[in-house]
């Protein structure tokens, strides 16, 4: 079975761990969020791209969800011995070889793509990552600073302020005259079942689907579409979902996300036994809905979300 | 007194923290070499730059001379464990972080000379370092591989093959068409005194000089010139001079060193007491000699023999 998961960071590569465990044979292609990426300190960082690759690979820290275990942070406290920051992202030592060599490789010419392959021949993922596009997306959020609007990038929306203020937009700097990487538009085409992890809807999946022809594939594929609500009680699991649902006008409810996706895009959606209440609703706008347990607790737990997730696609299948 | 000193890295570093130590009022300019430069991992890495800033800053690693104090290696494990390297090439993560802050101000359009001036603001060497030049100069070494002559990057026969093969030829790649960097020509011009470290004549001062305008300023400075010899006893007191002195026909002794300079450049010489036979041979070719301690044991025996130099420049001066 083919499966294709458009994915963000921690949510997305917490969910793969356990369809890996759900579908051991499965050939999974995951479609990663690169709109968060960054250059810091003159080096190119991909947030969400290496959540999944370490996550899977074996190298994440588990507690924090991002970065590496066993981290350092050496080299950050000698860059602010030089008065060089941002300070309020975390990278440390193992994190920076990675944008180091990945850097070195984009000024050598080659494509985000390619880069990325070769870091996942180190991690071995036992997944085909690749990133949305290979062109620069980046999510700016606009704000209110003492009465006027600016916008910043997404990190230090997310990272540096938290989410404290209001996302007053999102835009995917970039996205409109972005190309899908090479092999993702074949990979939808081609699947036999495409998820939506519980990624964050707006900035990791809405980010994906906002480059041009990527949303068009997906609602094209002859295969179910299958999501996880990353809302569960009315607020998100992780993160600050919240803040940039608000920004795009969507209520922080697991129905209010399946509507925002659609029955253009969505034939299923799973939420969790909490909103229980919510299934008709979905069901309501054309799309199947199950409500099951959706924390993902421990890697056992995922994998039961990810069964689910199959099973639900079965359904939609008929 | 505004001195004016020109740098290779070991060495001349250590000279300069003892000239410091004996002319603590002195105005010291240093002219450091930038043909041992390399980019190693998309970073630009300036050894012997930062071995002076390092030294003069309290940062070095004081048994092996370059790096970083209390340094760890964290990075470069990891870039091997993507199948990165160099690894012949010891970076590490402290001294990582000065290359990440170097590339990125390069990068972003500053001349070298002022990332150097930022560098040094955290370091405060006591000495203002300039760069010989802000354009690229790379000291290529000819040798003879499979019986193929072949060009390797000067740290690659330094570092990686340890001078273990003859040098045919030492190329200062770039040098005809190279700029000194801005203050370089106007320092020498206003100098009260020139001194040449006892640092690599070939592939640290002699690459230096090779800079288009830098020899020539040095030959028509109405200060002194007194230089200090790096062979003792018909040996480098450290490194391999004499496999590059040998690439330029130049025998591995005190006085040829001297003849090599000439008196067109030098006006006087330091020897070491084990080479007194040499004063009579450099006096002959028109240079002031002296015969003094010149081993650097310990800063003090250092400072003594900056001393030696002060004095032999008044006896210079006349």
């Amino acid at each position: 079975m083919r499966i294709v998961v458009l994915a963000g960071g921690i949510g997305g590569a917490r969910f793969l761990r356990g369809l890996k465990q759900a579908a051991p044979d499965a050939e999974i292609t995951v479609i990663g969020n690169t709109g968060d990426d960054i250059h810091l300190f003159g080096l190119k960082v991909c947030p969400d791209l290496d959540t999944v690759m370490y996550t899977l690979g074996g190298g994440i820290n588990e507690e924090q969800g991002w970065g590496r275990r066993d981290e350092s942070f050496t080299v950050k406290e000698e860059l602010a011995a030089y008065g060089v920051g941002p300070e309020w992202f975390g990278l440390g030592d193992r994190d920076f070889a990675t944008h180091i060599v990945r850097t070195q490789m984009l000024g050598a010419g080659y494509p985000l793509s390619a880069v990325t392959e070769a870091l996942c021949d180190r991690w071995r993922p036992g997944v085909r990552l690749l990133p949305m596009s290979d062109d620069r997306v980046e999510t700016h959020v606009a704000i209110e600073v003492d009465g006027e609007r600016r916008a910043v990038h997404f990190q230090e929306y997310w990272v540096k302020l938290r989410a404290s203020v209001d996302a007053l937009a999102v835009v995917p700097v970039g996205a409109e005259t972005a190309k899908p990487a090479p092999g993702v538009l074949e990979a939808l085409a081609g699947a036999d079942l495409i998820l939506f992890p519980p990624s964050n809807p707006v900035v990791s999946i809405g980010t994906i689907l906002a480059v041009p022809g990527i949303r068009e594939a997906v609602a094209a594929a002859g295969a179910p579409v299958v999501g996880l609500s990353p809302i569960v009680g009315d607020a998100p699991v992780r993160g600050m979902a919240d803040k940039v649902l608000a920004a795009v006008g969507v209520e922080s409810t697991a129905a209010a996300v399946a509507r925002h996706y659609g029955a253009g895009l969505l034939d299923g959606w799973l939420v969790d036994t909490v909103d229980a209440d919510a299934v008709a609703e979905v069901e309501a706008a054309g799309i199947r809905c199950r409500a099951v347990p959706l924390l993902m607790t421990d890697p056992d737990a995922t994998a039961a979300m990810a069964r689910e997730a199959l099973t639900l696609a079965e359904e939609v299948r008929g």
